[in-house]
């Protein structure tokens, strides 16, 4: 954690356990980009990988996508985000949200290696389907050609959550409002088989629908 | 739409129809909202409300929050998204998601009338639970003193989506690999009613907790 990711007001949503950061980054599969685009930001949804080992996040993109191409060293921040529930207090102003709410912020490096494009590209795919890159046929030069991998550090790294029910001043709680919380979750519904197939579905994806079936919130 | 957010790449995912984009931005309640922080970019989730009527969103925050004390004219990007799916191609290549995405990008203006701020705020509860503002007490003065809200103009607005199978190479599917689509969406739990009331689950609350778990990914 440094300067830009410690948080300034409701610090009791700070979450100091660095394992519970790196345990919500490998759980979650989107993440959304922030980028200088040249005098004013812009935030774009990407799919990612958590490289525990390297300490770092891989985001990609089309070479063709004008937001990837950013200066060098300039900074980014890479944000996750679960939404848990809605909280429904007894006045607006407590009204919130349970979530989840990963900041990395951190200078962007261009992946120069092809070696390590392919390395972070499987990375994506398993980010997804846990162990499914390894039934694919490897990646073409062409497509490692045509495809930006930035890696981001996570040495500036911070973890917000906020769980559990509302928070009320005693004056409504007393006024007699209903007040509650309304738990929200991604589920998977059934896999999708491509016609132009006729094969069963692989374990790996039936395991990862299963498992986005039976999740909670938290 | 401008040149800020006319789409650079793979313009058939652009959706032309504003109606659409306004329907989307109706039905979602989180954004991920990007300003310049002082030199580098910030994206944080934030609730947010649709102003038809002044072609505009409202994103809200504590006046305590460093993020939301933005420069007067600085532009902001506001990115709306929903995943829709996992694409599951033959190839790590042509992995993908279905997803729909608002970008919105423009000059954020900070609500200094009372009244505004108290309209934009009772609209970020409708936006969640529809109806829900009006059976709450107004709010303080002191808490809309604590509560800054900040304005975006849709002029600049655009929607990007993936529907549909997977887009593979035909040697991939000439080699049989599977491959699927793995819908997602978002559902509503039991809603959870705080121990300090009896009384039943409001109308409107039931309503929205039932959408949500009607609802389908597209």
């Amino acid at each position: 954690m440094s300067d830009r990711t410690r948080l300034t007001r409701l610090k009791e949503r700070g979450v100091d356990d660095r394992g519970e950061l790196l345990d919500f980054l490998a759980e979650q599969f989107v993440a959304h980009l922030a980028v200088d685009a040249g005098g004013y930001p812009v935030a774009l949804p990407v799919a990612y990988a958590l490289d525990r080992e390297g300490d770092q996040l891989y985001v990609h993109g089309s070479v063709g996508a004008g937001w990837l191409r950013i200066s060098p060293g300039a900074s980014v921040c890479v944000t996750v985000t679960a939404v848990d529930g809605l909280v429904l207090a007894r006045s607006g102003f407590h009204h919130s949200m349970n979530y989840r709410c990963a900041v990395v912020i951190g200078e962007a490096r261009l992946v120069e290696s092809e070696e390590e494009r392919a390395r972070a590209l499987d990375m994506v795919v398993d980010q997804v389907v846990p162990g499914r890159a390894a039934t694919l046929r490897a990646n073409t030069r062409k497509e490692l050609a045509g495809t930006a991998v930035l890696a981001v550090p996570l040495a500036e790294a911070s973890l917000k959550k906020r769980t559990g029910g509302v928070g009320d001043e005693p004056e409504d709680i007393e006024a007699g409002t209903w007040a509650g919380v309304l738990p929200l979750r991604v589920v998977a519904g059934e896999v999708e088989t491509d016609p132009e197939t006729s094969r069963p579905v692989p374990p790996d994806v039936a395991a990862r629908a299963q498992q986005l079936r039976d999740q909670r919130g938290q």
